[in-house]
């Protein structure tokens, strides 16, 4: 796993920044649990049909302040919102961008909700910038990214990529959660400029490998393999990993701990935590950190 | 209901505006009832077509002054032009975006007709903005958007969102005005930070049902039901519901009343009141804001 | 016809420009009458095939001088290159946008040609903007249109709106002259802002009726009712109307009489009047400032 | 042929250049010989293909400065790279947009390929626009035009607009060479404020008349008339005429003949000069230059 | 070849930069040798599937410095995070444009991921631009480069312009490789303002020649031939030329002695290069260093 003082390149303030999350909040010792409640913009209401009250943001707040993580990451009216009550108690992810699932998704670009500045302003630790590799709008998404890039280097505002290989292209060729896609989209993030990057854990099926760019077609790879290679092609680049919809107990854990194995400096699980009722949330929290701390 | 003084985001600015037209003027105790004249920029003069005189804007103001509403929603033109002689007696919400219906609409989004700085110019107590929640444009609408925030914010403006679902892969997931739709909606008039929202009441039906993503195609639920829901996606952010085309007496009454016992901030309801002639629309107005106060 | 008096919100700026052209140029008396020599961008040189050499726009400038005009309008590169020599005899209406007719109009929108800014520093007296109202590029005329709103209202500059309902859902909708289109451009203009509208004569036809919206669909009035029903719509925006193609003296001066007794402030009248030759001109143009005066 | 002195309306700055070019270099007298060489922009390379090195555009430079220009017209690159060892010694009119001609043209719009501001800074007499009249991309046109107007005024650099009708739409109406179209945008041009316009001599064909826009399907005129009929729609504007392709000795002298006899203010010829070798493109130069002051 | 002397264009900073790279590093006496690391970015990581570790851009940035070379040229990204240790010891070509393989490349065009202050602030001595000549997008490309042309003469940072024939239309007219692509590309980037062009060694075959614009169908030349023509056709652009995909040893020592002596100013090569192990590129590197100061 990389070490903050690997990574000699970050100016004072993102290291600052990255160093709140990284070691003073969270797990600590270098890595990065992260709680998202962005779902409500990207899926709609639907992810919260539960049997507590996972609507109200608050829910996550609380879960993210009392099950100690690394950051909390939303959208500017969620933050602006609820965070009021729980100011420098959890360190903010303030995500800049979103979209609804609405419209068609063949050529996505997630338009701005929130900016680099207003991550100054409310007191964020780093800002979440949804990049969708692959689609046919990459130079909206690209000149996009540059203007948050500028800023966030300005402003010393660590950039955390939400690197989503998406759109028509990407399905022709093995597939959004495909090793080459993921594995592209690593590299695009590091090459960006971005400071973390979440990727989605690479999935495998005879039929995407067919669909792959050579040599990925010919390659069959491990879970753990997979891991292992797309934080290589993230180089410098932090990597946390994503959790998808709801598991079972024994599959949120061992992807947690294939992740952190091969080299994740963390997660950003969702779903998998506030989904479940406050007990079992905060009981699922400690064994992933515990789980983080042990690699 | 949600109080005032529960939102402590707000800044003093925004506090001072909604301070006015929630406790000031209109029924006060913390509600809102505004009437909105901006359907002839949206629908031409066809609403206009009434045996008493609607057509001039003098009407509206005179509906809003005398009849004592915390606010008249209206667009750039018709502010400048009818609000000198009412001057201080009406707080006002100027819509600044809005479209004409005579293109089609499969991909929406509301351009610019003014702007939050016309607001503070001309005196102006919140603005409106028109989002089409789900537009294959949404691109443009939320970039469009974030510019009304960031001003807003810096000029201690409230933000009244129409977030109003619309386009055509709105249509073909149940309809602008199924539980799915609107209940998104809310969410992201939360999330992308308005102050308020202006909610269409949910209609239900067995055909947009099945339309609808799971878990909605298996909810059949009561207007109660739905409003009290939709509210509660709503979060922090105020709700008001429209009051849609010309109706009964019985109906619009009972609209207001189950909006406003399953927890809406009040009510924008125009053609339903100025298409009355004066005494009619006094006497409902006067039936309006005591339902409101009784809630 | 409504007084520059009534309209109690102009700015002084806008107030001294119209006064200089409702009363002091022109009829006189609040009414006003320009004429437009923007043919040549708009339709190409195929209006100046006359006996006469109205191809040179110094003959509508003589024109415009000699016969006593409220104004001239034309866009920027005839107002350097011509009104020199005739500074301070005519006001000058600077059309900032336009186009030719070459392309295919079914989503029309007309550049910029000029600016508000422009026409202070040449000594206008009112800008000309095109809105092609019902356009599918409603959006970027729209978006266009705030920009020369904003710097006309800090500039004290009158904004003459060219309110032509065009684009190919006009045409399934009645046509650009049904009273539906004209009707429902009459009122954008004045929710948007305008000083005063440009507007076309209603035409009526059993066929048009039939694809208009109700009620349009069921009325049926004389033309007399259709431009009262226009000015009434436009309300606090002084109403002009336009002459169209070269018609018969009596046509013109019946078309004059229609729209002056039905409340309009004034008269477009480009062909009909520079078409003739100098004589016949200058005579028409007695004739029809007289009827602006008796009405 | 109009004299500097007639144009009254020219700014300090546009009236020193301007007279640079017509009476301090080449003929004199009041005319205008330029010589472009921005044909590798516009068509690649395969101009160049002739036994002498015009490949290099010190071949262009050389014979502009020998043969006694009135200016030489250019992109940035070459103005650039080969006019310092010339400095001084012949005006520089910088094109400054420009495009390939390998995609399609349907909707032709030429990019920026320099400002207004880099003529200033290079210290060139004028600057070149390429308009592409009747594009339906003109809406960009346009606005890219504006801009540019705006900075020449400011800076006083005057304009030549290459007014080039294109598009799907202008070969639908009788080609871009038809005298509907050379018309237009003749008087385009004087409408949007070019100071000096480039045309090419129109050309008539029983075909393309049948085509074209009432009343020029009825007009059956010489080279003479057509050349004197758009002289006449520019009004104000000065005219030079293109010399198109390689032609016989003959052609080109008769061309020079008839646009200077029929009121043209000079010539923008290249290929039909630089192609030839040395001695023969000064001979022609020369014999251009005694034609131009002969009329 | 070109002398830097010879290029009195360029202003001190440029002069300075350039010099750096052309005496003070590489093989020196006015050659250019430069290791590009951005096909992660272009091709994803499929170029890094070697025995030894090239994913790790610091192997590439090894053999840049311990190889010799004139400098490295890579994306922000790889540039904030790799550079830092390696300060001073190899110049940087920041390439500031680029895009990912994924989507359809018809209209292709590349977005911005840094800009010319970003080469400022990290000590650059160039910067690269990668243009798709003939692209249907040529529009927003030329458009783009115009402000980075602006930039870099202000700060007196040389363009490194990747002139790339690319899009549908190319691949109609003989393709990407033909030498009617590769010509035109070359004389558009000495048009454009291009201080260096990389080009590809133009290839041929009856069935391209067939297919492109006359003169070209006719031309039937050697390697050596097309290489000296277009390095004839850049014009005052000083010429590198590119490896293209991995080839035996022979077949790049080869493309590098013809290049060299058909008057390019150096060679951007990289898979020949850093897909090779490591004695093996420094092998190579000094072999080809060896090339350019022979010739």
């Amino acid at each position: 796993m990389i070490k903050l003082d690997d990574l000699l390149h970050l100016n004072l303030g993102k290291r600052t920044r990255l160093h709140r999350m990284m070691y003073e909040h969270g797990p600590g010792n270098g890595t990065l649990i992260i709680l998202p409640i962005d779902q409500g913009m990207e899926h709609g209401p639907v992810d919260f049909f539960t049997d507590h009250d996972c609507m109200n943001p608050e829910y996550q707040y609380r879960l993210a302040v009392e099950g100690g993580y690394s950051g909390i990451a939303l959208h500017l009216g969620l933050a602006e919102k609820y965070a009021p009550k729980f100011a420098g108690k959890i360190p903010i992810v303030l995500k800049i961008n979103g979209k609804t699932r609405i419209p068609p998704a063949d050529e996505p670009v997630s338009p701005m909700t929130g900016s680099v500045e207003d991550a100054v302003r409310i007191g964020a630790d780093a800002i979440g910038y949804t990049l969708y590799v692959g689609s046919p709008n990459q130079h909206t998404d690209f000149t996009q990214f540059r203007k948050v890039k500028k800023d966030a280097e300005r402003y010393g505002i660590p950039i955390i990529v939400w690197a989503y290989p998406r759109g028509s292209a990407v399905e022709k060729k093995g597939g959004r959660n495909s090793l080459f896609a993921i594995d592209y989209a690593a590299r695009v993030a590091d090459e960006l400029g971005a400071d973390v990057v979440k990727l989605n854990v690479p999935e495998t099926s005879a039929k995407s490998r067919a669909m792959q760019r050579p040599p990925y077609d010919k390659l069959n790879l491990s879970t753990e393999e997979m891991v292992a290679k797309v934080v290589k092609s993230a180089g410098k680049t932090l990597v946390l990993f994503s959790g998808g919809g709801m598991a079972t107990d024994e599959e949120v854990i061992e992807r947690a701990r294939i992740c952190m194995e091969q080299g994740a400096t963390g997660l950003i699980f969702g779903r998998n935590l506030w989904q479940r009722d406050w007990d079992d949330a905060l009981k699922m929290t400690k064994t992933l950190k515990d789980i983080m701390l042990k690699v």
